[in-house]
């Protein structure tokens, strides 16, 4: 299998009401198309979690970086490429390319996964999986000019900045709070002046726990400079995710 | 212009982070994918929000009403299809279907549309745009087999079941809540048993005021059986929305 052919290419629009105020695709809905384009990856390969689940396995997002110079317009057409870069026995790295109409890249993403057994809970051998065949499907020496994600430390505050209750919309279809809804949750932490002065360069997500229906989610928030940290704890204190964000000045008109 | 030309018809897929936890298609992201085909549709006859805005226009969504036998599962292609039912002096009426994978109708919706100038925020006469030829789109005589959208009255409810603040994502390009977030937010006071026994049948919306960032939003909420009443109301008493759900017994599994 050649390279281009390990590549997944997949087109959006960025829809009216997936753009925020300033009119640029929201880092929630991104993260969503990203997230269903390693889905549509997987599924041509196999490893989709429709296949999985017959077999009683998951997939289980670990980590998230997304790095971006700019943002698609409401209603222009954008591209995501995603491929895996690695996988070793019980991570697989998989990157993703954010290309505007052009073709130009307007980012990049890197994302961890595991794969769990849905009965043990415990993680799988994914060397071993399906006769190690998800090894063909590396795809290396693709440029993902982005740093991996990092060690996101604890958040010090001590007390939280919001508190919410998850709610029927938060819920998926395993009956956890989805990945993206924590995004669009820390997000709104920032005031309307925080995005029309700056925008989110970096964002990074580690996805620790599992939240649930009527869990209290309370989210706390350390800030140095533009570089911001929020983690989402359940009322007993554990952590549920660990977020990092690195603002920079907005780019161009904002409204 | 043939009828069929007069349809706009749009393929989709239920995506994972779009399905709620019975693995069904969630009604928020209907009513974005119904909203969009209104803007694809009106685009493609020159009436689209782009070419509006330079004329400073807009389009002003005035009532929704979808009624459901079903809903797509995660993964399930289906269409939407829309046409103009009617175009009077001040309001426009917009049809849409909702198929499944086979063709075979999931639901319907009906929508009133009104245009207002931007500046004076007055509105627009829909027969006297474009030289009239608004009127050449309408599709008359296609089966729309649900009830138009009726009065719904005040609702009686002397306290507010869930109070909120606008976020962030809230937000659409306009600095205005976005007309699915309050849908969002009223299935949101529902638990989730509520949809494990139920199904919405019937979705009815009356969109009355506009509400922005930091606005406490408060939902006030009457019930009579399997007819609920939600008003969502601003800090100083105004109503922002009115909906209406009619609840049915859920179909088939759900979970």
């Amino acid at each position: 299998m050649n390279a281009p052919d390990k590549i997944g290419t997949y087109r959006f629009v960025a829809e009216p009401f997936h753009v925020d105020f300033t009119g640029r695709l929201t880092l929630g809905v991104l993260g969503n198309h990203l997230l269903n384009c390693a889905g549509f990856h997987a599924t041509d390969r196999g490893f989709g979690m429709a296949t999985l689940h017959e077999e009683n396995y998951t997939w289980v997002l670990s980590r998230l970086a997304i790095e971006l110079d700019d943002m698609p317009r409401q209603y222009e057409e954008f591209t995501v490429q995603t491929w895996v870069e690695n996988v070793y026995r019980l991570f697989t790295d998989r990157n993703f390319a954010i290309l505007d109409k052009a073709g130009r890249p307007l980012g990049y993403a890197r994302s961890v996964w595991a794969m769990i057994n849905m009965n043990t809970r415990r993680p799988a051998d994914l060397l071993a999986m399906h006769g190690g065949n998800i090894a063909g499907y590396i795809c290396p020496g693709l440029p993902c000019p982005i740093d991996k994600p990092s060690r996101i430390k604890k958040v010090a505050a001590p007390e939280p900045e919001a508190t919410l209750t998850a709610k029927y919309s938060d819920i998926d279809i395993n009956g956890h709070v989805n990945s993206i809804r924590y995004i669009e949750h820390i997000l709104d932490l920032f005031p309307l002046d925080q995005y029309r002065q700056k925008r989110i360069r970096r964002f990074e997500m580690a996805y620790v726990a599992e939240s649930y229906f009527s869990d209290t989610l309370s989210l706390y928030h350390d800030r140095e400079g533009d570089v911001h940290q929020v983690e989402i704890r359940k009322a007993g204190g554990e952590a549920v995710c660990r977020s990092k964000l690195v603002f920079a000045p907005a780019s161009g008109p904002t409204e």
